[in-house]
């Protein structure tokens, strides 16, 4: 599991105690029911460790969506009806980015604990205070990077910890779609997704970025951007993010010294491949150049099954599992700030026409 | 057809003459038969134009293997042999890059015409050098950059002429495989065939290179390496090469306004698809912060059938006919230098950590 | 749409008029919450124009499971507690092929509308007992033949109708996967969603059926068989059905004289592939034999974009408005029973070691 | 290696020795230029082995295009040119069916090896005679079988003879594509393939055949073709060849009890998918139907790498092979009049509107 350099760095209070007995079920509402509010309000309805309590959203034609699948349960279109309602124990954000900092707030102050929708917040020193404000409330605090309970991610990740791959050579990832167009960028929309799994893969912290835009409709809001990056330990990743292709693409290849798996998430049936290199190393004698000499052989591939458990009934699931108990969840706020760190540096490489940005540096000037 | 901006800026005679009477097939010998030129010479032999006179290759064994499959076509270890035979008039020279230049360079001043194998040189000042021999000479010289007479590349491009993809927003490349490692590096070995398509897909030139290395075995010899390119007119394209990959990669996609291409040289049945874009703009009120929103629907996709033309044979009809008649090669010399050029800046941005190059000042300084 | 041979011999009176008022939604229960009747339940949910009323299940399990999902909907033990509410509508089946015939007729008798999975019944004399029987009750029994409700399916249907394809050459047809063992045997079990499909597109009845069966495990219950029909034009068609492959295998190919389709219902993004025939028919002087020259040239593919509606949704929307206007649903009861009269010739031809069984007469008997 | 019934009937003469040294190479002429003789043709010319001594054949377009690739070498017009010529030990007849025996008969009778395209002979009859002939004069008679020498299908034998399929429960084979018309009609053309590589691998006979043909241009030349099969110890394949589809189908699916193979020879780079099962076998309680549980679950897929030999280069290797040592060919001439034996039972089949035509009872009068 990946903790943050940033986190490590501010003084946090540990979480004390367990709030519930495991046999109540969570209190749960659901703020905002647009896109991605439905698939939450869906699964807690089928968690049996949940309760729906209420959605909180202002939106008439949303909130009448709501009522027909699930009768009995009220639509709020105040917050602070929710948050002052004794039975929720927890609320699930899932509104634009811009509101995510205001509404965390709110709810963390009234004593909920939190899931919200990725980005945690849409600045470093944004996330930072919302950390330092579940620390000091004892609550939860977690961002919705789906992706890190992705069955398929977790099998990538079982071949990097268990050695199969080898070392890590560099990754590619592509994910392109016909998106719709978000007033942050393709960045800010998309790379999230690549970056948590990038983090949860590597363990290990992103030290420079490169980022060129391309922007084509409105100055200032890329709708493709190429991303380089660079890890501790050295590893790269090229990444290509696009709103602009008509063809869906969730591509992701990671080549190691052992084996390649290439994750396509576009591919249900089967979406990881494991390609076995054959790849001998020879030292040829110094007169010779003193060039390695690599033959190329290629060998097998091996399909694994993978299951198909939704990934977001795993994050509800390890989000309960954390209030009750006090775990530190998989996709977690350090996490969630690392992310948002990264973001920033893009940016930045962005204004700059693609030059490398060093993240390091930056971080200190916060934990002083 | 491409014509770089450097030739623009050389002062060359044109070619004058053909050479020879369509009724006699061209006397044609090939230098060095190791990975590629088995292939150059079983082309010439199938064609009807031209005829195969010798060999040069001062090794053995593969000196022998060309004899068990061209009984009676004799083999030379001398170079000078073959350039002092007057039944040749053209050698295809297919040997180390190192090699090029020298070589090219006695071929033309013994009046051969050449076809030498990418990269034409390994500076653009080489480069530039026989360019002005050969029009000094009124002899045809030209690179082998095969890829521009691929069926498939060529579908593409015309693709993009007859508007078909509409304005091209961006293009993204992936060429990966177990590669043989060689001392130029990955960049060196394999994006000239990137550059080669690129150009002549945009008809433009390279205005910008951002290169990030990615070097595991040997200090400054990288396998793999992530290239970001903008053309004059804006576009850009990000491009990912590696020796390291044990499944051999070879994808472009050319994202449009209309719509988008796949280009996958590995599915040799359907190399291409074209994907329908339903992408419909819509300027909102600007009381709604004044986006653009972007609906998203994707369409048909079309695979079109592809001739199964080898491009190698097109190639050296293409060499015959630039002989015969005087005409400019698809694969000319100008679209060479040019290669050449955006690998030297290539280098440049990998030394300095993969910082911006920009291309167009550094060629005036040649020039004058 | 496709009306059978059978049931055109059978008088039965016309549906007289609908029911209910559009404005009140149907009251609906479903009967068995096994495999497919969770699908059923949530679809009913979802539908603005169905009320879930009540579940009928004796299983405390499955009862249990269901409560979670729709608190507030009562689940009954007892059929008659459901067929005696007034309060429902129609009632849909969802329980083993052995008790169709008992349950839909105590629900027909008791003036419920029925719709029944598949099979109809599980021989032709009891579906001709049930569809008199709804004739006369004035009610709508619909069995539920999914498939041709899915947008795929349609798809190539209107390819068909609309003259697409061509003359239909021929359809072949694999429909495997590792199976629930079921004590009818692999035909009753997967063959009705080839024939339903078949007839849907072809809008003609089979006149002969060879079923040749392999059995492993168990004499007399077949786990894979190869089917080859005739139709009444003289098209014919090949089908391999098994429960023993561990792939999910869920391909049809219709070749016609002008294109060929390719319908894979795995490939969720790109079920459907139309090859375009390039075939030119040459007829050569009689002294070369009179023969046909077919020269071969294969032309383009079309992936054409397929709406995502669930079918089911589509199936039950259809149940609803037969039992509002008197509309004959497109999955009927004709096409019902021609499934079963053509199971039982399958049966036949099985016992009698894959020896042609005609069709027509049989029926006549029934009519008479 | 497959040794059929027919042939173990005759009493034969074993072959006494082998003809050559090593070190001399095999005269070989071919014998027809049409469709299949250039690839013998430059398969002798690469062939250490071989030395390609003449071409015979008629066609003057057919014999220039010979001549073009090998200049030096003789186009004969006479087969008795080649007969009677000393330095040629073994001709490859490619020629159409229809001329095969008289052919082969000839060339035997001169005493030269014979290697022929399949089929072998049009009647068992005729195949039997030129076996016996071959036998009297010592000589080695092979039908070109190439599918036999695929890597890809001897890989799927290997895991057949290995056991890692199990035992085998069925197989399915589609071989379609626009085809050149012939007036033997679709099972004589294409059911060849199949059947050498099913009986290549099940190394039994077949006792029973089904065929129904589809004919849409000229009575009596069926363009379609359904085929069940059922082989000595039950195991049953169905077979589906066209000339009417637009896209090329190659494919065969063998599913065995622990395993499941899938072989797409149009997949050139993965050829071969293993699918592993996960079905668990649970007898039941009688009371519950005496039924077996099958549970499902499918394991991972396999596609092991397969090597690119061409297989006409290794037919010919063991066809040298048993020149000079006596060994019988893989595809040898009891497979030919085996297969030859099939499709005479396929077309009675046919006549009778696909009635199950058993094989064993024909034969015995033959040997009688």
């Amino acid at each position: 599991m990946y903790f943050g350099w940033d986190v490590a760095e501010l003084d946090l209070p540990r979480r004390r105690f367990a709030r519930l007995a495991d046999s109540v079920p969570l209190g749960v509402a659901v703020v905002g029911y647009g896109y991605w509010g439905p698939n939450l309000a869906r699964n807690v309805a089928e968690s049996p460790d949940m309760e729906l309590k209420a959605l909180c959203e202002r939106d008439a034609v949303c909130g009448a969506s709501f009522s027909q699948r699930f009768p009995g349960v009220p639509v709020r279109t105040e917050l602070d009806d929710v948050l002052n309602d004794d039975s929720i124990d927890a609320v699930l954000i899932a509104t634009p980015p811009a509101t995510h900092h205001a509404l965390v707030k709110r709810a963390l102050e009234a004593g909920k604990h939190v899931l919200v929708e990725k980005p945690l917040a849409t600045t470093s020193a944004d996330a930072r205070e919302l950390i330092e404000l579940a620390a000091r409330q004892d609550l939860v605090l977690m961002p919705g990077h789906t992706f890190v309970y992705s069955p398929a991610v977790n099998a990538v990740r079982s071949l990097l910890t268990d050695g199969v791959l080898g070392e890590v050579y560099f990754i590619t990832s592509a994910r392109m779609n016909l998106g719709k167009y978000q007033r942050d960028g393709v960045v800010t929309d998309l790379a999230p997704h690549d970056l948590s799994i990038l983090m949860y893969w590597l363990d290990e912290p992103v030290v420079q970025v490169t980022t060129t835009a391309c922007t084509v409709f409105q100055e200032g809001v890329p709708e493709t951007a190429f991303m380089t990056l660079t890890f501790a330990s050295g590893t790269t990743a090229n990444i290509q993010v696009s709103w602009l292709a008509p063809r869906k693409v969730r591509q992701m290849v990671v080549v190691g010294s052992k084996r390649m798996v290439q994750y396509d998430d576009t591919a249900s049936d089967e979406p990881i491949r494991v390609y076995d290199r054959g790849m001998d190393l020879e030292w040829d004698a110094p007169a010779n150049f003193g060039e390695y000499q690599l033959t190329y052989r290629s060998g097998d591939v091996i399909i694994p099954r993978i299951d198909a458990h939704e990934p977001l009934a795993l994050e509800l699931g390890d989000f309960a599992r954390s209030i009750r108990t006090g775990s530190t969840p998989r996709s977690n706020a350090a996490l969630g700030l690392e992310i948002v760190s990264v973001l920033e540096a893009s940016e930045a490489s962005m204004r700059r026409n693609g030059a490398p940005i060093v993240i390091g540096p930056a971080r200190d000037k916060v934990a002083a």
